[in-house]
């Protein structure tokens, strides 16, 4: 896999409800509010699709088979890309480089080589923190499986108190 | 306004209810079927704005800040790009160039200046015929309108014994 020149980009990852969301939108809302043009990308994971608007304009074209529809409004583009084929990762990235942001946070998308935050629900999911490359930081919910880590670590419930010095490490990651 | 580099584009324009969405679907349908990859853009035009789906992690990404916020599943990407300036169509076809594909059908965006269908509803829709350009065919749901016309017309409620011919008029237009 190449992903070329790409937006700079830092993941979010994890298995299901492990907090994901919640961290990548803390980081957005952080960095948006330095001045950062972010961007994100969400991968939904197996077993269940994205919510869709039915009967709109949008979704009629893409039934007729359109492989990209997009709907825009003044402010807004809401564009949808469909293929027979599975989409890789490589692929959207490249549409993001057109897209001139400052970073893209992942979500998701765990075997993907960019410098990582990797939150854990319980012990058995210890075992992503060897699987995983490129780790910057370690997140529970529960402060006891953080004890034993050679990362930097942190307990969500503490994430707002954390995020001024959790941003630095990626600012200082990222060259941003 | 230039607008560089970009897939084949045909319009299809009229006023509201003139039978936009109706012609490019068939059209959409049409192109697909002979094999072409096609994609589409609708501009929603003034006065509201497209449906979105509350409560997605999309949304939550969004709402935080994300300029440009996107989910993925195995077959399919929905991304939306906001920005607080109006997005200009030629920033929107920027973003198709990466993308691949044979043929854009425009919805909306009067006045672009691609190869266009003119739908028409009433007489009071009669100065478009003036007024825009690169037409290549007007129709209309009432025939009485199209006796004048110095363009190629139809009937929308003929539309399907058209098609064909339509659709060899805009690959013969587009070079396709």
């Amino acid at each position: 896999m190449t992903y070329g020149h790409t937006p700079p980009i830092f993941q979010i990852v994890g298995y299901k409800n492990a907090g994901k969301t919640t961290v990548t939108t803390a980081l957005i809302t952080h960095f948006s509010e330095m001045g950062f043009k972010t961007g994100s990308l969400k991968h939904h994971g197996h077993g269940g699709e994205p919510k869709r608007v039915q009967g709109t304009d949008s979704m009629k074209h893409l039934e007729a088979g359109s492989a990209i529809s997009a709907i825009q409004d003044e402010h807004m583009v809401q564009m949808t890309i469909s293929d027979q084929e599975p989409i890789a990762l490589e692929t959207i990235l490249k549409w993001y480089r057109a897209l001139h942001i400052d970073i893209l946070f992942l979500e998701g998308y765990k075997c993907a080589p960019f410098p990582k935050i990797v939150l854990l629900r319980n012990h058995e999911d210890l075992h992503l923190l060897n699987q995983l490359s490129c780790i910057l930081a370690v997140g529970s919910i529960n402060g006891e499986i953080l004890q034993d880590s050679n990362f930097p670590t942190f307990r969500l419930d503490h994430l707002n108190a954390y995020l001024p010095q959790l941003a630095t490490y990626i600012r200082i990651k990222l060259n941003l």
